[in-house]
């Protein structure tokens, strides 16, 4: 991969001097760089923009470390073909070319072969359909963006070529630059965790930014970022929820956990910083570029403002990772002498507003003293008298000499323009609104917070093993399991399932004599959600209701035998559930049972395997720990219950859900399990 | 208040000629219209600025519309006094000067001297501790700001100073301007329902925008509100939800209805926009200057490049009041004819890569022939040939052409300034992310949705009468009645109240002997959460156990009564509560009852009255509303009770708080309340 971002030698097929064409852009764009030969391959033309032309790669006799693609198409398996026979084969490729699978079946079909060929001759292929590559510190444009590649330390990887050069043009905005530039296009061989690593070992990319639509392999690139985010930070913005992933999901675990959120779990948990949208995205990489990282959640703010001092507490009160530190009162004194006897010092600081540049400084100076400090955001209005540019540089100063982030917020437009000027010229970037920089601020403290936390092991996935009943399933085409199948994986693992007796007549139900409250329900593939279907009678009192049920149920479902347990004892009623994500693989859910199960959609979600200690500590962190606790129910135990049920797939690896909804939790005896559902993958079965 | 804005003649107290003096600054803001006769007051000086100045505003013996006061804050009350006995009493005075209630105990003292002397002689004060008013239509700067007030139709509202000036630069750059300004201070006579009424009535003024830390009356304001925001929105950005407020609160009522809260429905039910950051309030104010009102929340977008458009739709998909428009067959046909076949004609509309203006505009007509769409957000993203210039035009035209918005989005920063300048000469303005457009549409969508329902109506509240009870508990300085109190008044309005037995001794409890399973209680004044202190049993089974636990809460609560009730069978519990709130006076609250209430903290308020309807509506458009439909539990069911509940307080308007906690709902029979708790406000009794 060196040889891609660091080439001496490029091959450009297509390469044209016809202005607005793809193929001169790049050639102008790779010019840039003298150092570079230029190989341009063009069957017409002799010369290309004044340099020798190729009529094919195969006629370049010497070595060529990178060949990029910019012709129709259907010509570029022959060429590919014919980088992998020329004397000194061309290994790296960059296809530009659109036309592939983005287009539909043929261009599939095209996509296909290139990837054989890439396979069968060890070539490394970017794109197709790609904007190409930069390396601004080696001087290589090697894209047909037409707009200047601002330099800096920013590693970005995207799925898209249109936001790439927008991000080129609204980043320089903001003082921010680029490192490496790679875009996916349809990632025919080479992928976002191949350039991650890569990245990694940049020395000139201090941050990985990442644009995507989708992940190629989930587990690897939650391997990578738990692996890499604690060196540099990767920061991602996600896009495009898919909707058709929800079409065939059968459970209350599918239907919760989304892919969107599974990804955002598999970010933050691996230590990654996920955004959900571009504001974001863009304030996350304004902090993490020059600024030092904060310390920790508490968050002073000055201002010389009453009014957007009051708005940005609201603000930091009601985010997450964001809190206002509270001055001791040695610290207040300290204060006090520093500032007139008007001004606040609580926190906000309020400096007041004819505040000058020195004011600002002195602040900033105890702030740093102050040990407990997790970062300062300086808020600056434009009043009467406010030296901007000169507070400017104070803010740009303090980053420099203190250990803790000044970030700065100059509400304005003038004003804000002014700022940034003399900021930017610093290596700072800075925000107009509390509310961005706030949210921004808040993403960086969880990412600080994050990668202190232990490293995840990713366990090996075990192979999936035929089994008795996987080829009983198979043969009856069946891939839910009846409830007594379902019970007995759950034994294996020591869960408590509540038993259930078969029943198949009326005699049989008329035996049943004791142990009332009972429930009766129908047990089959088909009905999943039984309450939903009518298929569940609860808290039958005695055997003249029993049996009226019983009929009631075989009325209704002809087909599907009955059974009958105990009815227990109310309790917090959970659900604990398994997905398969088809990019992540399995998934554990827990969250609240019942019928508030998906009204509120609160859950916590962990990528399998997931130890106990990991459960916890998510439970705790989640909003699930209040009523939890009002209950007077230990976490633990619910943790406890949780990893053994995401055991569960790591031997039968072939489940696509699983619900074990509710697993009643009382504060003073052992829980159990009221239902269990277990949905498989059979190939060739088209559940429902 | 028409003379203020509008005024011919101005006296201006410490009007100063040296630089950088507030009244040197005043002085110059005001002769930039020569129209204005201007009368400088300086006790020292013949001559301001070139102008005649009098020692004292008794020396004018012309007719002065308005004082505007700029001395230290010990001089300010002569001054006052000397304006109401000139000879032609000047009734508008605007009191630049601080140093009042803002500094503490001293300052408060000052301004109580001035609001008597307005009540006295009938003036309206402004401020003080304000920065001025602004009239740009008519060329009046009243104000110290050193900024140049950009002109439009915007009417700004603002209770701080400083905020005020870095919206005029802010604003600025966003193509925005302002109609009229009034900087509210401490508000001493004149307040901002004052100011809302007058802007109303001020034709240049097409939308008026607050920044508020405080409501002065609040239900003038929602009142207010409900009349005017039909004819002009009214915008508001509203700081400081206050902690105090939080202390002395008893219910769970008072802990769930926050000050914040109660604003923002106040505001919303009343058809206003309320924003809880600047960013978004920018945003609306540049959706509702010059581009059209969405017609509902169907949405299309445009777009010439992929990852954009898919940003955009995520976000779109989560956005409450915003949904994606989807196409008829017929409509794809149409937009097909005027794309490239690559195009897709879905919604995002991908226009592609190389799209000219002509594209764009080809689409922009097609949507605005389709009839049910609601808005059309326009994303262009700086590609190789984009003519940023030209599209900007396109939308422009469109805007100015057809019924609906085209909201401009352009991700970028060259080519954002570039669309900008182009779309403000035409008086729109855009945005550089989908996230803030988004958010922004949302919100204009939820006015247009907000002033089609039918006006809310205000009953008068009647006047509080003194009672038997309320005699009893000032005379006991209790402020928390019984149960059998708090159940007496419950029945007044037909509420199902479960009754209870009080038992004295253990003979009491041994008389009873059917009926179980019951429940025993602790009635106290002094315990308010029963089950977070123990204070009850459920589930007794038999006398025996009944005994133990009268026993146990007797050894307990020795000082208090017990109460005994049948245990009600489980349904969904909910709370009705009532809390009356400093500002809007009483609110209604309905939530999720038991271990539920506070954890989840998911509810509706209204402000009280609120009529059935109403209550319905809000309850329909809630996550409350999911639950119950889930439990098949009416609304209209739940919406009588909390009804009856609401009127209560229209009689006993001594409620401070009432917790109808839990009230037990059932599919299939009528709901039980199973506690309810009132908390009265008696003069000189501290709670707790």
């Amino acid at each position: 991969m060196k040889k891609i971002f660091e080439p001496k030698t490029i091959a450009i097929v297509g390469a044209s001097s016809l202005k607005g064409k793809i193929g001169n852009i790049l050639m102008r764009n790779l010019q840039q760089n003298n150092a570079l030969k230029l190989y341009p391959v063009n069957i017409k033309r002799p010369r290309v923009m004044g340099i020798k032309a190729y009529p094919s790669v195969t006629d370049i006799k010497n070595k060529v470390d990178i060949a990029i693609i910019a012709v129709p198409a259907m010509f570029v398996e022959k060429i590919v073909t014919e980088c992998a026979h020329c004397k000194y084969p061309i290994q790296n490729i960059i296809i530009i070319s659109a036309g592939f699978s983005e287009i539909g079946e043929e261009g599939k079909e095209r996509e296909e072969k290139i990837i054989q060929l890439a396979n069968k001759y060890k070539l490394n292929i970017i794109g197709p359909n790609c904007l190409g590559v930069v390396n601004t510190h080696y001087g290589l444009n090697a894209s047909f963006a037409k707009h200047d590649v601002p330099r800096g330390s920013i590693g970005l990887i995207a799925q898209s070529g249109a936001l790439t050069t927008a991000l080129f043009d609204l980043l320089k905005e903001h003082g921010l630059g680029f490192s490496l530039v790679a875009t996916l296009g349809n990632k025919a061989n080479v992928d976002e965790n191949d350039f991650i690593e890569f990245f990694a070992s940049d020395p000139e990319t201090k941050i990985i930014a990442l644009y995507l639509e989708d992940i190629t392999d989930g587990k690897r690139f939650a391997g990578i970022i738990n692996k890499i985010s604690r060196k540099k930070p990767i920061v991602i913005i996600k896009a495009g929820s898919s909707k058709k992933a929800r079409l065939a999901i059968q459970s209350h675990t599918g239907a919760m956990a989304g892919n969107a959120e599974i990804v955002q779990e598999a970010v933050k948990d691996n230590g990654g910083i996920i955004c959900n949208n571009l504001p974001d995205f863009v304030g996350v990489l304004k902090l993490l570029n020059g600024f030092k990282r904060p310390l920790n959640k508490d968050t002073v703010f000055i201002t010389n403002a009453g009014g957007p001092g009051v708005i940005a507490t609201d603000l930091a009160e009601n985010q997450e990772n964001v809190s206002l530190y509270t001055f001791s009162e040695k610290e207040k004194d300290a204060l006090k002498k520093c500032l007139p006897a008007e001004s606040s010092v609580e926190n906000p600081v309020d400096v007041l507003g004819d505040a000058m540049e020195d004011r600002y400084k002195n602040v900033f100076r105890k702030c740093a003293e102050f040990k407990k400090i997790g970062s300062v955001c300086v808020i600056v209005t434009p009043q009467a008298q406010t030296p901007i540019s000169r507070i400017a540089d104070e803010i740009s100063a303090a980053n420099r000499k203190y250990h803790i982030p000044f970030v700065p917020i100059v509400i304005g437009g003038e004003a804000y323009r002014q700022a940034t000027s003399v900021l930017n010229k610093h290596g700072y970037s800075s925000f107009i609104f509390p509310y961005q920089a706030i949210r921004s601020l808040s993403k960086c403290i969880e990412y600080v917070n994050g990668i202190r936390k232990s490293k995840k092991v990713f366990a090996k996935e075990l192979p999936v093993k035929s089994s008795a009943l996987m080829e009983k399933l198979e043969k009856e085409q069946r891939s839910v399991l009846l409830y007594g199948e379902a019970c007995s994986i759950g034994r294996e693992y020591k869960l408590d399932v509540l038993s259930a007796k078969i029943v198949n007549s009326e005699d049989d139900v008329k035996k049943i004599s004791g142990g009332f409250p009972l429930v009766a329900k129908v047990d089959s593939p088909d009905i999943l959600h039984k309450n939903a279907k009518d298929g569940l009678s609860l808290n039958i009192l005695n055997s003249k209701e029993l049996v009226k049920e019983f009929n009631r149920l075989k009325k209704l479902f002809k087909n599907d035998q009955v059974i009958i347990q105990k009815q227990v004892e109310q309790g917090l009623e959970l659900i604990i559930g398994i997905k398969k994500d088809s990019v992540f693989g399995h998934v554990l859910l827990l969250g609240l049972g019942g019928v508030l199960t998906e009204a509120f959609n609160v859950k916590c979600l962990w990528l399998l395997p997931a130890s106990q200690k990991e459960i916890i500590e998510k439970i705790k962190s989640s909003p699930l720990a209040k009523i939890i606790r009002k209950k007077k129910i230990s976490i633990s135990r619910i943790a406890k219950e949780a990893e053994k049920v995401g055991r569960i797939v790591q031997k039968h690896a072939y489940i696509d859900e699983l619900d074990v909804n509710p697993i009643m939790m009382y504060p003073d005896k052992e829980p159990v399990i009221v239902d269990l559902k277990i949905i498989v993958d059979i190939k060739g079965l088209s559940p429902n």
